[in-house]
């Protein structure tokens, strides 16, 4: 694990569609740039949050060409590489590999609730050697409470031993503190990164990685603002607000509601457009959403920026 | 629903794999066709025993032209169209419609576990719209033990209601008589399958198609006899027999132990193979289950069918 690892925060970046319900490549261009303005550390392009299982492979192979051709660094970029199938999976972590990217978020192959530690260990392994990929850094997908499946510590501890190069980190989105917490203490140099800011505070102090965050496509800069408290001693006002403004949106179903909230701050109302089974917010929901987010001090600002006005 | 739909026995084929974990085009077709000489009214191609999840758009596709080529019928032919991407379910309904199928089975997007009814009817709209195939019929596949997501009463009303030419029947894979039998009752003239032969009399009693069943890759003679018995005024001898050979085989992991026991009925290992995250049954236990099966009265019997020795 001497390999250079992401720290920081990452945004798992939101997906736009046209009306004909294609990637609006242009538009994820621009958000994965202003993001990288904002102060954003990383992108895992291709997660939950970017309904990226609502993607076919092709148009994400097309979307990660695009990005990297209009010259988004390939180093900052963590595309999820997750797939039932196992030729997917290696596509995509050809794909990554091939141009650089920092790393691939791998989900475990989600169809199968029956699978076995054994069984994901060969799918991971079969994967790795497939892709043949030997500079491509590998963080594991963790997310029972949508893929069910998920990894172990049985199962991490041995794909780290047989993989000590690849396998380097860990996207925590059990929703459950006492995992994440248990994942950097028993796995030291292995990046842990939570899945939502809410635990970023509490996983810096223990050796945490930072964060992923649906969230960060909105508030990039608060969270980073936590980082950054914490790096000079403290932090805790800043988590508290990062919490509060994370709060807000999950009051809402995350995915429309962030989208909503580009729409509303770019002023480009294609962005509130989902896949189904996904349906968008919808007007009086936006609304209700944005009044919350302003009664709690929190102002739309721009260029997909919140801005933290009890600051 | 006046269009003809599929009754009676309907296999999920089993999907064989090359030393490379290429899917093996020859022994599939082998397979497919003396399971049609063996008395299966059709072939459920590309569902969960046939580790489809586990197979790219670009294998499905490919495997569906190589069957229709070596001259299986179309028209016996359901595959598996289900897919978390809406582009890869709308490829593969139009590759059916292309080709005549007799229909696909449609399981629901099953990546995100809150879609909501509203969101899955977007979807299945969406899907049959664009895949523009309008003799092409719609079998909602329901297994929420593996999938999660399902189709509620509610929503496969509200489906019928939309699209009454195309959404043709359901397999329900529930495991759940009290659902099937609901189901059954509920929409009169819509072609119910459970998806176990254990449910095949109680359904055809009520007016059930038929049944969809992973077992019927090796039994699919047994099945059938419990279908021609009822015809004929009985049926629970055959019944009972069904479900005997059925319950010896779910003690194993269902997938390799059909690939096993085929292996062992051919003479092909290959067959035995599986893909990540499954793994093969292995020598020790696909020879207890050949025991297991024997002490029942089940032989293996050449082209993979069972010989009941207790008739």
């Amino acid at each position: 694990m001497s390999r250079p690892t992401f720290s920081g925060v990452l945004v798992p970046v939101v997906t736009p569609f046209a009306a004909d319900l294609a990637p609006d490549t242009g538009r994820f261009i621009a958000h994965c740039k202003r993001l990288l303005a904002a102060g954003a550390d990383g992108l895992a392009i291709f997660g939950t949050t970017s309904e990226a299982n609502s993607l076919s492979l092709k148009e994400r192979l097309t979307l990660l060409d695009a990005l990297v051709d209009a010259g988004v660094p390939a180093a900052k970029l963590m595309p999820g590489a997750g797939a039932t199938a196992l030729p997917d999976a290696v596509d995509l972590m050809r794909a990554a590999g091939r141009h650089g990217c920092g790393g691939v978020l791998l989900l475990p192959p989600f169809y199968y609730k029956v699978a076995t530690d054994d069984g994901l260990f060969d799918f991971t392994a079969a994967a790795i050697e497939r892709a043949a990929s030997p500079d491509l850094s590998v963080y594991l997908y963790h997310i029972p409470p949508v893929a069910q499946v998920g990894w172990s510590h049985a199962l991490i501890r041995r794909l780290i031993d047989a993989f000590p190069r690849t396998i380097v980190g860990l996207k925590d989105s059990s929703g459950d503190w006492s995992h994440t917490q248990s994942l950097i203490t028993s796995f030291p140099g292995f990046a842990v990164f939570p899945g939502s800011e809410s635990f970023l505070l509490q996983g810096l102090r223990l050796g945490g990685a930072g964060c992923i965050s649906a969230t960060a496509n909105i508030n990039v800069e608060g969270i980073r603002r936590v980082i950054d408290a914490h790096a000079a001693g403290g932090g805790e006002p800043e988590q508290a607000r990062a919490t509060a403004a994370r709060k807000i949106i999950e009051g809402f179903p995350v995915i429309p509601a962030l989208k909503a909230l580009i729409a509303a701050d770019t002023g480009e109302s294609d962005w509130a457009r989902v896949r189904p089974p996904f349906r968008a917010l919808g007007a009086d929901r936006a609304e209700q959403l944005i009044v919350a987010l302003s009664s709690a001090g929190f102002a739309l600002n721009g260029p997909g920026v919140l801005k933290d006005t009890a600051l």
